[in-house]
C-alpha cells in the first residue's frame, strides 16, 4: 500500500492519524494542505515528510505559473519556507527543500510552461530514489542480521514513514524476505502510538510475527535475553553520529548497550546534516500536553496537570552499533563525499 | 481522600479503574466482591490489596457465623484461598491471609459471638499498622531527600496504593512537607495508566507539583541531568533484594544506574517475602492483551496483534541505592528478625 500517492496536480496522503482503525487518503490540491497535513502528523516519518514537502512545492510552484521567474521564483521560496516551519527536528524536511530550491535556480532557462514540471521532475526524482534507498538500506542491513533473530524496534520507521519499504523496516522486510524467520517486538511509542498503530499494522499486512509491547517493556525482554538486536530509524544524524529520533530512542539505545546488544540506525543519506557537529545542535520539536492527557476523546490524566512532551531525543553515537544506510554501513564521523 | 474504608460488615474501595475522571465508591458486603474488586485493579497496589483481602476475609468470616469452630474454620480458609488466588505477585496479599490465618487458630477459645469481631480487629489492625508504616517509611526516606531534589516515580506508591500516605509517595509528601521544595516526575505508567490516573492526581491534591511524562521519556530526563533521585515501590522484595514492581521499574532502575543517580525501593515490611531466595523464583503476572490494544472503548492497535504484558518486572538488588522501610533504609540480605 502506498502512502504517499502523486497524480498531476493533487497529493495523495494515507492519513496516518486514523490508522489502523480506517485505511483514507487525505487529497491536497495546495500547498497550505500539505504543510498542516505535516504538522498533524496525517504524514510522518522523516522520509515521508521531505518527499512530502517536496511535492508541496511543486503545488505551491503551480500557483505563481504565468508570473514572471523573479517574481515565480520569489514566491516559491516563500511556498518552501512555509512549508520548512511545519516541524523542526527531522532533517530530511530541509534536504528535501533545498534539493527543491536548488532545481529552481536551474530552470529559467526554461520556457515558463516548463518550470513546474521540471520542479515535478524533481520531486519524483526525491520519491523514487528514497524507495530504491530503502531498498539499498535492507540490502545492508540483512547482511548483520542473523537467522532466528528476535528485533526490536521503536515508532514506525516503515513504508508509512518513506517513499515505501522503510529504513529500520526495511532491515527486517529484507531479512524477512531472505527467510531468515525473523520475529519482531514493537514498542507502542507513547505518546502518539505509532509503534502499536502503523508498525504492528505494517509488520501484519505483510505477515511479519510481530509482538507489541508497551515502551517500559523493553528492559524486561532483555534483561530476559529475547531481543538479538534493537533497529530504529533516524529523524537527524549529526556529524559526530549523535541521532535524533523518536522520544524513547535513548532509552533503548542505553538499554541495549547495558545487556551488550547491537543498537543499529537505518537511515537514507537524506537523514544526515553535516552543517551539524554534534547532537547537541540539533532541535527538539516539543507538542502538545494533549497528545500525552487525551486518547481519542478521553482524557487519561487529571484536567490541567503539568506535562513534558518532547517528541524525539537524542541518542549519542557510542550507544550506536552501526549506521545503515543505502551506501554501506557507515561509521561516524559522516562526511558528504 | 481514604481509599479504603471499613464500615461494619461492609468494605467501600475507592474504584481505581475510574479515577481520575469519577471519585466513586465500590461497596463490597461479599467477600467474592473483594475478590473481583482486586482481579479487576478496582483496588491496586501491593499494601491496599493486602488490607483490603484482610477485610474481604472478615466479610467471608461472617458468612459461617453459627458454625462449630472446625466448620467455621476450615470454610474461612476456603475464603482465604479463594482472595489469595485473585493476583500472584504481591505478596503484601499473601501476607496479609497469613496473618489473619495466624489469628484465626487463635480464637478458638473465645464465646463464638467473638470470632469475627477478633478477626475484624486483626484486619482494623493491618489497616491501621500500614499507615503508620507509611509515616515511618515518609520520615526515614525524607532522611536522602534534598532541598530541590527532582523526583521520578513510576505507577502509584501512594495513599491509593496503601492504608494511606504512600511508600513512595508517602517519601515524597514526607519532603514535600519538610519544605524542602521539591518537584516529582510521574511516569504515566502503561499500559493502565496508574501514573497518570492516579499518582499526577494524587500529587495534585496535596499540591506537590508532579509534572507527567510518558514512560519513555525517563532516559532523556536522566540524560540532561533533570532527575535527582528515584523512588518506587515494590510488590515482592527477596531475601537478596531482588525486587518485583510494576513493569517498566527494571527499565528505570538500569536507566538511573547509566546516569549514577540514586534509585530507592520504598516499601514496609509486609512486602518482604522471607521465603523467596531471589527475584529468580518471584511469579509475573501476565494480564489481557487488552490492556494494551484497547483504551476506553477505542482500539489502539491492530485487532488480533500478539501482545506480551507483563505485569511487573525484577530488578536485581545491584540496582538498588537503598530500601525505604519503617524501620529504616536498609540493605540485603533481609532476615526476618
Amino acid at each position: 500500500m502506498d502512502s504517499i500517492i502523486w497524480e498531476k496536480g493533487s497529493l495523495k496522503l494515507l492519513d496516518q492519524t486514523r490508522l489502523p482503525a480506517e485505511v483514507t487518503y487525505l487529497e491536497c490540491c495546495d500547498y497550505r494542505q500539505v504543510a498542516a497535513a505535516i504538522r498533524r502528523l496525517q504524514v510522518r516519518g522523516a522520509p515521508a515528510i521531505g518527499i512530502a514537502a517536496a511535492y508541496g512545492f511543486v503545488l505551491g510552484a503551480a500557483e505563481y505559473q504565468g508570473e514572471s521567474f523573479s517574481n515565480f521564483a520569489h514566491n516559491v521560496r516563500e511556498v518552501a519556507k512555509e512549508l520548512a516551519s511545519t516541524r523542526p527536528t527531522a532533517v530530511n524536511l530541509f534536504w528535501a527543500l533545498e534539493r527543491m530550491l536548488a532545481r529552481l535556480t536551474k530552470i529559467e532557462g526554461l520556457a515558463p510552461d516548463r518550470w513546474v514540471p521540471a520542479l515535478e521532475e524533481e520531486a519524483l526524482a526525491i520519491h523514487r530514489e528514497d524507495l530504491e534507498m530503502n531498498r539499498q538500506i535492507g540490502w545492508w542491513g540483512n547482511q548483520v542480521i542473523e537467522a532466528g533473530a528476535q528485533i526490536l524496534t521503536h515508532c514506525n520507521a516503515g513504508a508509512l514513514a518513506t517513499g515505501g519499504y522503510g529504513t529500520a523496516l526495511g532491515v527486517i522486510r529484507a531479512a524477512h524476505q531472505a527467510g531468515k524467520n525473523i520475529s519482531v517486538y514493537a514498542c507502542e511509542t507513547r505518546p502518539l502510538l505509532q509503534g502499536a498503530r502503523l508498525t504492528a499494522w505494517e509488520l501484519m499486512q505483510d505477515q511479519i510475527p510481530v509482538t507489541l509491547i508497551a515502551d517500559n517493556m523493553a528492559g524486561y525482554l532483555l534483561q530476559q535475553g529475547k531481543i538479538s538486536l534493537v533497529v530504529v530509524g533516524a529523524d537527524r544524524i549529526a556529524v559526530n553520529g549523535d541521532v535524533a529520533n523518536k522520544i524513547g530512542t535513548y532509552s533503548l539505545a542505553v538499554l541495549a548497550h547495558h545487556h551488550q546488544v547491537p543498537f543499529y540506525i537505518a537511515a537514507p543519506v537524506s537523514t544526515f546534516d553535516f552543517k551539524i557537529m554534534s547532537g547537541r545542535d540539533i532541535p527538539i520539536e516539543e507538542r502538545s500536553p494533549e497528545e500525552i492527557c487525551i486518547l481519542g476523546n478521553s482524557a487519561i490524566a487529571p484536567p490541567g496537570v503539568p506535562v513534558y512532551n518532547p517528541a524525539f531525543d537524542i541518542t549519542p553515537s557510542r550507544y550506536v552499533t552501526g549506521y545503515i544506510t543505502d551506501r554501506g554501513i557507515l561509521k561516524p564521523p559522516f562526511t558528504k563525499a
